[in-house]
């Protein structure tokens, strides 16, 4: 049986509790400054959306993981990454 | 009552037929060079996640809608921008 074709979404971040300078620009020089005063927080990202062939949304998961760690995708000093399954 | 806080995801790719270069440096010269074929495609994109202040989760992605547009956070003609409400 051929594999499946599955869209999993990785999400390259600044650690929770590091600096975010993108994002803190966004909030206060963009939204703040357009009024928008109901957004309390921004925190900007990467998006990396891949189309990968496995048998389970599982295995599309878990080897997106590990080729993210593999091929240094981010820094783990610095960068949380998130990779998930969509639909 | 005081509102809610909640938090909203903005996600700005290149419109799907426009070419996507650094979606496609990633993928051919750091995943395919790294063995991973079973990664048939990969888009990048940006990611900003908002805190807001808001009712309901569907008021606070209208506002997180209407300020996109508002401030131009994205190019209506070379970007797709989708906003979700999280959790």
């Amino acid at each position: 049986m051929p594999p499946h074709s599955y869209t999993v979404e990785v999400i390259v971040e600044n650690k929770a509790l590091a600096r975010d300078p993108e994002g803190e620009t966004i909030h206060h020089n963009l939204i703040l400054k357009g009024g928008y005063t109901q957004v309390t927080n921004v925190r900007a990202g990467k998006l990396l959306r891949m189309t990968v062939n496995a048998d389970t949304p599982d295995n599309a998961r878990d080897l997106v993981k590990k080729l993210c760690d593999d091929l240094r995708i981010y820094n783990p000093a610095a960068h949380t990454c998130t990779v998930r399954t969509v639909g």
